[in-house]
């Protein structure tokens, strides 16, 4: 099995793996307008905070290849439709606001719309190349947090969700530093939770797990005690969807509830995420908004019904982790251990 | 939808219902000898402690059926036989060890291989009748529990597994007190944790309250911390396949992890399960053998294959549930609050 990059940008035509079809099909989506790249994020074909913000900013370049005239109003616009494609993924906004806020400056210095095209494309292969540079960069930072625990051992290392390169591009972020880690030869075993309702865990980080030749075993979300008790657990590492001001993280369902059974059994839990992931406009976690995703993801697995046409279920997409449950949070700038207001500010800045 | 018994002992013949392809198809196998009823435990064509006790009964029931001379050696080694299909499940081993005891005793008063049949065929219905009263005084004191923590309030209640009807034969535990809540008016919602790998939630304990008119949905393992941090939940009640002598619990994995997140939030965590699933002879939970079933159970869902085949998986069937996270251990003789080894023995004497 080989590595497959879940994007491709070429000739002015975005290619994205259907990471619903993972791994037992590869099948890339040509994405050629807004719309698209809408449907593209919405219906889940590219999923991971990082991708998502990626696929954002050529779904705006493929908005301006679309329209002859472009302005400042429309152009906003057309970033605000993009956003409501998923509503808590803060990198989404982000990554559309960085493109809106480019495209305007062009403007107002004259460019053309081609020029404009030209110059909002290289930004956004620019942003992945450098966010290879940042994962590398907190791989580095996690491996050193890891030695300073437990020096020469080979780990035992847990995740949940996939948060690797078919969430990132080139390198992932938790999943990143358990690639490094492997190629370090650092890794004794990975335990992959599978993460339902989607089963990115048991899916896609288990394919890439498989592409690196990374000895790991899947295990289901109500298996964390019994991991932990167990002692089969050094070390957690989580990505992050928005982390706020005091170091709550809001991550894919089940990330707060794996942090608290760390917390119980000693074991300590990292969150590894880009600076382009803090929002430090919200103080506390209680302020993030979470999506509700459709109650088919949970009714049904693998595209077959689980549960009487007659049963209901909520299907929270993600969960806020209470910065008091994490050890550390690791960013391309360096870790948080002690996790205050102050201490993120300052990390943030760099 | 109506109730279906999951067991019927009828024309010396056990018809049992294929629980792994419930809720969409009601399909009753027939049992007709110790092999088969192996192979029902085994497979799990039957689930739920009580209920495969029962079924180890009629397995016995069948064999000396199948035997026209019935000896204690050879009752002993088919009981022994039984047991190692589930090792875990200690009402399996308790049900075959009252029936060969039993046995003994009819075979020293010099009984005949055809009364030895009629009398254990008759202890096995009537220990049927027993459990059905016992779900029934448990449910009651269950709800008195819940009427002094929370006066008259419609309550939101959690569970996790399947541990009704199904599970038991005529009525539940830990679900029979949801069943009996719901006589008595007194349920606003219940959340059904779907319980992977196999989805007894989902699929059975969604099957049953549907069949019963109950307003519920079902949440992912990964959502325990989602839905208390929402204070969605008011108490959460589970089953057990054993308790030893100072409360800890072994249940479907999850168990654990759920007690845990319960505490933290300061939800009320009740374990409801026969004096039959105390297992005094053990002091601590960590003597508690637990059993792995087969990784192909976290591989797939729905009978399709999630990982590549290139994935391992763990797959413990039932964890450990610490006592200091139990608010209460209900009985057929009543509750345990101060969960202690003298207590537990107390109250299993009645």
């Amino acid at each position: 099995m080989k590595k497959t990059a879940p994007l491709i940008w070429e000739n002015k035509v975005l290619k994205l793996i259907d990471q619903r079809k993972l791994p037992h099909e590869v099948l890339y989506h040509d994405i050629r307008n807004i719309e698209e790249t809408h449907m593209a994020i919405k219906d889940m074909i590219v999923r991971g905070a990082p991708l998502i913000g990626f696929t954002a900013l050529f779904g705006i370049v493929l908005w301006i290849k679309e329209n002859s005239e472009v302005t400042a109003s429309r152009l906003i616009e057309a970033g605000e439709y993009l956003k409501t494609a998923r509503p808590t993924a803060v990198n989404l906004a982000y990554e559309v606001d960085r493109a809106i806020e480019l495209g305007e400056s062009l403007l107002k210095e004259g460019h053309t719309t081609e020029e404009i095209f030209d110059k909002i494309e290289k930004f956004a292969i620019e942003q992945m190349e450098l966010l290879h540079g940042h994962n590398l960069s907190m791989a580095k930072t996690a491996t050193a947090e890891l030695e300073k625990r437990y020096g020469d051992k080979k780990l035992n290392i847990m995740t949940l969700c996939n948060t690797g390169y078919l969430a990132c591009g080139p390198m992932g972020t938790a999943l990143g530093v358990i690639e490094y880690l492997q190629t370090q030869g650092k890794i004794n075993h990975v335990y992959a939770s599978e993460t339902r309702p989607y089963l990115q865990g048991g899916r896609l980080t288990a394919y890439e797990l498989a592409t690196g030749g990374v000895p790991h075993s899947i295990t289901v979300e109500g298996a964390f005690s019994y991991l932990m008790k167990n002692g089969l657990v050094d070390a957690i590492f989580i990505g992050a969807d928005r982390i706020v001001h005091n170091g709550d993280t809001a991550n894919k369902v089940g990330s707060s509830t794996l942090s608290i059974v760390a917390k119980h059994y000693g074991v300590p839990f990292y969150v590894v995420a880009p600076t382009s992931t803090f929002d430090l406009t919200l103080d506390a976690g209680d302020k993030i908004e979470i999506e509700l995703r459709p109650e088919e993801e949970v009714l049904c697995a693998m595209d077959k019904r689980i549960a009487p046409y007659e049963s209901n279920a909520l299907n929270p997409s993600f969960d806020v982790t209470d910065h008091e449950f994490i050890s550390g949070i690791i960013c391309e700038n360096g870790i948080v251990t002690d996790i205050t207001p102050e201490n993120i500010s300052k990390i943030v800045k760099g």
